[in-house]
């Protein structure tokens, strides 16, 4: 499958709220980065990634989720978010807005990178 | 310089249309990279990237421009690009979206990349 391919489909299952089957798409060896420093900076590989995710939603109220995008360049491809979430820890309702940057190889993501 | 501070220079140069202002920004040895294939596709160094800037303009009606951003991730930042345009060889009016990711190394941008 092609990059762009593999763009379209995964942003159209985020995109529909499927996240399970945007999963579909990682490689085994997926590596997630975050910007800031802490547990969550680097995490590899499909289980580890998986329960960031699950870790996430159940800590998370989210009220809306927008994905523009994808936007190409080579084997990689941008999404960006705007995400109203309010955060249980802090139950302060905030807007976050970040640029996820995906690698592709073999028709799978090797690689999620958020900026904000 | 840090990266932080270069992506927020930088930003607020662009978002006052103040170009010129931000090329002081730019590595001399500035790459730029664009998803299509053709003559754009990499140029490298200040001279060629500013004469690329340049084509464009002379050949583009920019009747809106808003960048957002910067989104940070370590050495790199991300832009989001909204510009409504006629470019002068259709005279389509047209809406260009498209994220820009750029690189940082001692204090200046070497390498910047356009996805759409």
């Amino acid at each position: 499958m092609s990059t762009a391919e593999v763009a379209k489909q995964f942003t159209a299952a985020l995109k529909a709220g499927k996240f399970d089957e945007a999963e579909r798409y990682w490689s085994d060896d997926v590596v997630s980065y975050e910007a800031q420093d802490g547990p969550m900076r680097e995490v590899r590989g499909r289980t580890a990634v998986h329960s960031k995710g699950e870790w996430w939603t159940a800590n998370h109220d989210v009220h809306s989720f927008e994905a523009e995008g994808p936007y190409l360049n080579g084997d990689c491809f941008a999404l960006h978010f705007k995400i109203n979430v309010t955060p249980k820890a802090t139950g302060q309702r905030t807007q976050m807005d970040e640029i996820g940057l995906y690698t592709v190889k073999d028709g799978k993501i090797v690689e999620e990178r958020f900026f904000y």
